[in-house]
């Protein structure tokens, strides 16, 4: 290297701050502000220049946090805090899809501040809107820790793996419901056991269902969808189910045959689609993952997202979920890239990976066009000729049954437990099977359906 | 969102394409060719301009590689592509340290072009000196492709982790490696043996000394450690171990005590450092990985690198580790990024994170300071008292014995197989009880140490 001179960086001014105003100071935001206040040295030297928080808004003033806001203004007011002057960058930790977090999405971007947020539910029902007006104003808006986090996956998606086309996206979205599975598979217990467990914990809210009925892993996924397949954010047709009605019988069965439980959400473009145009599948489902599948051994309050695309292969990304500290770092990750002006005045630096009034408006595929393996699981009356009518139905709907348990309830009499494993199929023989099998007489339960993940 | 009024991007111009030229055409060269044919359409919504390759230069022009080179220029001399008038980016896949690969990139450099190499040695040796050059310059320069094939964890550190001070970072960084150990623990096959059966089916190289003795690994870690920890690259102090020592045997004896054995790569700050100041603990070497870790379940030529960093906690990134269509996968990536215009005109926007002139000059630190639990494995002769040889040698260094296992050897009579796992200790006591058995008549081998990677 002897001929390269021995060039150094020439001497340049320093940038002046960045200026944050947080509204939300609940555990999220007060681990944005410790995590600005633990790191300022090394983000000042990633970023380029100081990050500084400069006001901050909550409902109260006094509640004790475990940190000192008396450096920072104080705001009763969201309007006030958007419209400030000494503020670059407005970070929206206040949650819900409407109300005040949308208003302060709004002004914020009408004020010509960059908005970082973490608001899931907000980007899944408003993204659109609010991308297309932070385009126009030319403003970035960022949302890492809206989708799994700490896990850099939307970086990784818009970035990462901008090279290739994704041909499948799937991962586990929702801490909650992979703490209760994973939980049910280590001791054998009932769903509504451990879910106590989680709410005394704190791993889960009071009202649950948000969680479990898998809301919010279909927000995440659908946000997801939109970087990965450069579609419309379409929350409404994510077909989506939760874990509440997983037996700690299925994970037995499940581990019996080689699998864990997880749910899963998953989106791919289906080129039948409908109508003959292509079509964007997505589900969020409790699936059967076979032990040698990377998402198997995800446990507890773990995220993991894998993009197969058509050069990278298979990428996968974990980490927390959930928590003040993983959230915080994908926060403030998004406010460093503002820092360091990765979003400044590129047009092509679009929010969801390419301008969103390029975004495709693809119409839902229909389930019934997947091929795939699929477990069933039925709770019938013990008495004669129910699995004949059961093996019937699945024969006159053209379902091929790989294996079949059958199995009495101890905690219910009089009741039995049969679970089978299909070959692959299509998923709409699987519907004409059970539409053949309602209303009859010797289900006890409606039939419980969870896909196989495929390798 | 009613109130929101349906504000619409402005129309813009095009942006022009950004012109690439391509210097060497192997597997990866193709591979990046024929990505930026088959994903033009895409590439160019999300970069916001067309990506195109105007010229093109190997050693021979006529070889077939299974593409159409005619669409594209041909220079038979590296020097005059870097010079042309009409590219904007030089993709630098020549391949080793030194020689034509570092001329073109220095040339590039030169010529104000932005420079996107996959060549890990280049950058582990002259990465300092080019990155000084390039940030001088004003042009960016990138290799993705140069760690973990088509995982972007060189993203994911410098952007999508910014936030945290990185605690620790290890992971699986050679493919041909990994698929070496994982191929011996499915098969109970000897190293030399599958080694073989890799080279015949192109796994592993005819000359595989650089990846199975650790050098490769050993590049890509210096690279992770300089962005992980904000520390000048040095390759020269990464403590290097290879896997060709590694038994049958001892894979056995690592699954009857529950780990899988993996190269490990792994690099942490050292805060007792030497001379009082914090070093860089930067280690290449096969370790035991517990069942229940993540990097246990990471298979084949699969690559994975962990961060752990103070608010994020553990972040896992996995993906194929190298094969031309993951590799152009990240080396497009990369293009991708400097077409949106990531990098240019940002002065903060470092190479390695931050300005190559203000990474630190850590000193390596001591192997002796860091705790944690090894396995030790003696061949011994098949005589009375060895035994009590190698234990008086860990007693009086202080080493502490969790597990012991002795074993004759069937394919060398007269030997014994002596296994241990070690108590947590100081690595320096495991050390000094070696150097107590050094020119010992019993044993017929150097011992082999692998440390045990803690959860």
């Amino acid at each position: 290297m002897a001929e390269i001179s021995a060039h150094t960086a020439a001497p340049k001014g320093p940038r002046p701050p960045l200026r944050i105003a947080l509204a939300g100071l609940g555990t999220v935001g007060a681990g944005v502000i410790r995590l600005v206040e633990t790191n300022a040295a090394l983000i000042a030297r990633r970023a380029g220049r100081a990050i500084v928080v400069t006001a901050v808004c909550a409902r109260d003033r006094h509640k004790d946090r475990g940190i000192d806001l008396s450096p920072y203004g104080w705001e009763d007011d969201m309007t006030a805090l958007a419209a400030r002057d000494d503020v670059d960058v407005v970070v929206e930790l206040v949650g819900g899809a409407d109300g005040p977090a949308l208003t302060l999405a709004r002004n914020a971007i009408a004020h010509n501040k960059a908005l970082v947020t973490a608001n899931k539910a907000m980007i899944a029902h408003h993204g659109l809107t609010l991308a297309a007006w932070a385009e126009a104003a030319g403003v970035p808006m960022r949302f890492e820790a809206a989708v799994a986090g700490g896990i850099p996956v939307i970086k990784g998606l818009r970035e990462g793996a901008a090279a290739n086309a994704i041909e499948r996206l799937y991962g586990i979205l929702n801490g909650t419901c992979n703490f209760i599975l994973s939980t049910m598979e280590d001791t054998g217990r009932d769903f509504a056991d451990v879910l106590a467990e989680a709410q005394a914990k704190g791993y889960a809210e009071a009202d649950p269902s948000f969680d479990i009925e898998g809301t919010d892993a279909a927000h995440k996924l659908s946000i997801l969808s939109a970087i990965a397949f450069g579609t419309r954010i379409d929350f409404a047709s994510v077909d989506t189910s939760g874990i509440s009605r997983i037996l700690a019988a299925d994970i037995a069965q499940a581990d019996s045959l080689g699998y864990v439980i997880r749910l899963i959400g998953m989106a791919e473009v289906d080129e039948r689609g409908s109508g003959g145009k292509p079509g964007l599948f997505q589900r969020v489902q409790p699936h059967l993952v076979p032990f040698d599948h990377p998402l198997a051994h995800v446990d507890g309050a773990t995220n993991a997202v894998v993009a197969e695309g058509n050069f990278s292969g298979r990428l996968l990304f974990q980490g927390a979920g959930a928590g003040d500290g993983p959230t915080a770092s994908a926060v403030v990750a998004d406010i460093i890239d503002i820092a360091r002006g990765y979003d400044a005045g590129f047009e092509a630096d679009a929010t969801f990976s390419i301008p969103v009034a390029d975004l495709t408006d693809m119409a839902p595929a229909p389930r019934g066009h997947r091929l795939g393996r699929a477990y069933i699981r039925f709770i019938v009356a013990d008495r004669p000729g129910v699995l004949a009518e059961i093996t019937a139905a699945m024969r006159d709907a053209g379902v091929s049954i790989e294996s079949l348990i059958q199995k009495g309830r101890a905690e219910e009499a009089g009741e039995v437990l049969v679970a089978m494993v299909t070959h692959e199929g299509p998923e709409s023989a699987v519907s004409e099977a059970l539409r053949l099998l309602e209303g009859s007489a010797s289900l006890a339960a409606p039939p419980l359906v969870m896909q196989i993940l495929g390798n």
